[in-house]
């Protein structure tokens, strides 16, 4: 038994690679997107009644891991990258069917005739991902205040972010695209198997930037320092 | 572009057909049910560590809409069935991708060798749902306070329901399954276009009974008095 699924729109993300897209939603509230539907589905129509929700459910292809199959235990990276988890007590992108779900905020729709672009904050989807579905968030239902689950009882503990001169001069006339990239950075996007290396050198392309930073042990804390900041 | 997505899961629920299944999780606590993983899915493995979760959601099919399609324009029934809304403002059925989501209690989890039974309540769906995905509950993630959904911001307020005598009879040995219907039928399951008509019998098969009742007026208010429970 199988079913079809088809994809209704496609994000336009400020995460460009895998590499340093967050692995929730809602953590990093600078990352912005746009959720363009695809015909038939770009009716204005379609979305009637949904700007008076401040956060919408995304339901998604994770399109870069969907031929890579699934094992029923995996080793997700919030537990440190050592302790095996089965499949279905994780988030893990790599899952029997390869579809995600992300609550964002919804800022605002923009519609013409035959375009509805929903522009979203809090995002953590890289760009390109198949969208097939979007509901509204029911906060009575979905919100459930008692819930419990042990292996990430809150946000991860953010890492100080310290910008290079030059990654400073470079964003000077862009606050938003620094406070981004220090939200980003703060959530640690190594591997977690990576040991401290002091001369190692890490990149990832964020909006149309192409950053760059190293990881420090200072007093005995890692802090990151932003070492570049140049056009893509 | 179309993505195969393949069940995981099938629900053996107390709900055996669409009519009184309710239209959200978690507001009929009394109603169980077993998630049941298929093979290749039935590793005990593949759900090592879930057992520590209370909560689950279960991505799904709609199985029994699937082949009536969608329109871009819907008429949800909390707004009374007169007001059209865009699909993607609600959580209609039909949609354009006939995936749903529910969040439900994990009570415990059932594992033997090649079987897997996830024991859960709160649920709203059907008999014979195929499941695509299972994933952990994650509060920090989730559970957003300030959303804000203009349509339904709280539980539908719950009808009286009273037992006739015959069903008090029936149900003597049966608190579960009279708080069950109790909670079921206190969510009113007419469609919302039905007006009082005192003399019409509504029924639904609840577990393995079939349940009647009709809708009185008393006191300018509508209550339901559950007719006969009687075995399927």
């Amino acid at each position: 038994m199988k079913f079809d699924v088809t994809p209704i729109a496609f994000v336009d993300s400020c995460y460009k690679e895998k590499f340093a897209t967050p692995r929730q939603p809602g953590i990093v509230s600078e990352a912005k997107g746009i959720i363009a539907l695809i015909p038939p589905f770009n009716d204005p129509e379609s979305v009637f009644g949904l700007e008076d929700c401040s956060h919408i459910w995304l339901q998604f292809i994770f399109h870069q891991c969907i031929d890579k199959g699934w094992k029923a235990r995996v080793r997700p990276p919030r537990l440190g990258g050592n302790k095996k988890m089965g499949v279905f007590a994780t988030r893990a992108t790599h899952r029997p069917n390869a579809i995600g779900m992300s609550v964002v905020k919804l800022d605002r729709i923009e519609t013409h005739t035959n375009e509805v672009l929903l522009h979203v904050s809090g995002l953590d989807l890289i760009d390109g991902t198949p969208v097939i579905d979007i509901k509204p968030y029911v906060p009575y239902s979905d919100a459930i205040e008692h819930a419990h689950y042990p292996f990430a009882q809150q946000a991860p503990q953010p890492m100080p972010v310290y910008f290079s001169i030059k990654a400073e001069t470079a964003l000077k006339t862009n606050a938003h695209l620094k406070k981004l990239i220090d939200q980003v950075l703060s959530q640690d996007p190594r591997p977690a198997f990576h040991k401290i290396d002091e001369t190692r050198v890490y990149g990832a392309k964020l909006e149309d930037k192409n950053v760059t930073w190293i990881y420090k042990l200072v007093n005995n804390t890692c802090v990151i320092e932003v070492k570049n900041v140049e056009p893509a």
